[in-house]
């Protein structure tokens, strides 16, 4: 654990494993729960090479040096703040022979990256289509949250370039997208093999998807049981807790 | 109720609904509970018109007699013992002004039926790919459960062509050819927009998906709650019990 510059605003977040920390801002770049279950949902292997496309916090790379066994861990940013403060959650956490963040746009993927290069990609995205109803599309939450920097074709499109054959894409989006994130899936050579729906109670409908993509991959997914976030009002399920950390 | 012959190895079973019945031959045709859940999850409003491809029994148009107020029903049967069964099923009750039974291929849809001339359509298809395994492809049941007479892409195909425009499919399928399923659906200008997952019990895996695409629909899919079958082992849940009417 090494001393880093914390700024206004920032806090420091303990991450429960491996006594990993973070640091977020409230106001600006905070992950959430969608991070945590993809970085559960996402598998990556021993010796293997992972990006993460708008990585915000760092978060996703950070918790999978320590739920995998995976080589190497890059996340990509395009808003410079962010960007700037996970390289701190790196430092602080001394993980900078294993975790890089890349401040860069998905779309100058060509320049940023070498084709066919990551065995894994991961991606949180921003789940809403268009500007409707932000006041500022500038802010970072609004980026963040809205397809305003990028798209759900410029992160499938250039993720595809970047993986390798038989390599992996792990996505969390909205289900009303399902479609959607299908269609563009397989117009870009990686074909959906797995799904777990996430429910924030057993008698709702679900909010979430984590979806797994296989390059080159044949039509054959499996669906699995929903992942089922509270038991009640403010209490997690076992299975979230155990997601998190805090029961091991 | 009206008097038909009744075959050898035939059954009359009652439909718990209207006093209607339904004649069955467990050594070769039967509905599961797959045409049960669509028929429940289909909406057939006042004065439209339904067709269902590949009907069997006759389950289907003959259920949504009595659960809807659609104006007219036909089933399309391609096997002819199927359909000459499923015909006496609509005799027996007295059904002829409403349901009617097309003995025919769905593949030949165009001399059977006008195009855009049904408000929605239901199908519970053949699940299996090919024939892998079966050893008499001629048999009525590797008929009703493999793609050996119609395969995916001709229902969703020529179902498009007989619904209206803003008609609706609805389908019950496996979760495992669920990437198929939307990708044949768009491909034929029929947007998936409502989607629920069967699981045998609320910790199980879904091993049925009914899906609802509109004939020209825009792209956004809700998913609804999964519907769960068992309770414990052999005890519906009190959702199964209300479809198939044993209580209300």
């Amino acid at each position: 654990m090494s001393n880093v510059p914390i700024k206004e605003g920032e806090r420091i977040d303990d991450l429960q494993r491996n006594n990993l920390k973070i640091i977020q801002n409230s106001e600006k770049f905070c992950f959430g729960i969608d991070a945590v279950l993809l970085s559960d949902f996402a598998d990556v292997k021993r010796g293997e090479r992972m990006l993460d496309i708008g990585t915000g916090t760092g978060i996703i790379p950070i918790l999978l040096t320590a739920k995998t066994e995976g080589e190497h861990f890059t996340g990509l940013e395009i808003q410079h703040e962010s960007a700037e403060m996970a390289e701190r959650s790196v430092l602080m956490n001394d993980l900078s022979d294993k975790v890089s963040i890349v401040e860069g746009d998905i779309n100058n993927a060509k320049e940023l990256f070498k084709n066919n290069s990551f065995d894994v990609i991961t991606s949180n995205p921003p789940y809403m289509i268009g500007k409707h109803g932000i006041k500022n599309p500038d802010e970072p939450k609004a980026i963040a949250r809205h397809e305003i920097k990028c798209n759900l074709d410029d992160i499938i499109r250039e993720g595809s370039r970047l993986l390798k054959a038989n390599g992996r894409f792990y996505m969390i989006h909205r289900p009303f997208r399902l479609v959607e994130i299908f269609e563009t899936f397989t117009k870009y050579g990686l074909e959906p093999k797995r799904m777990r729906m996430v429910q924030p109670f057993v008698d709702k409908e679900p909010n979430m998807v984590l979806i797994e993509a296989l390059k080159g991959g044949k039509s054959h997914i499996n669906v699995e049981t929903p992942l089922i976030v509270y038991d009640e009002p403010q209490k997690y399920t076992e299975e979230i807790y155990k997601i998190y950390g805090y029961k091991e």
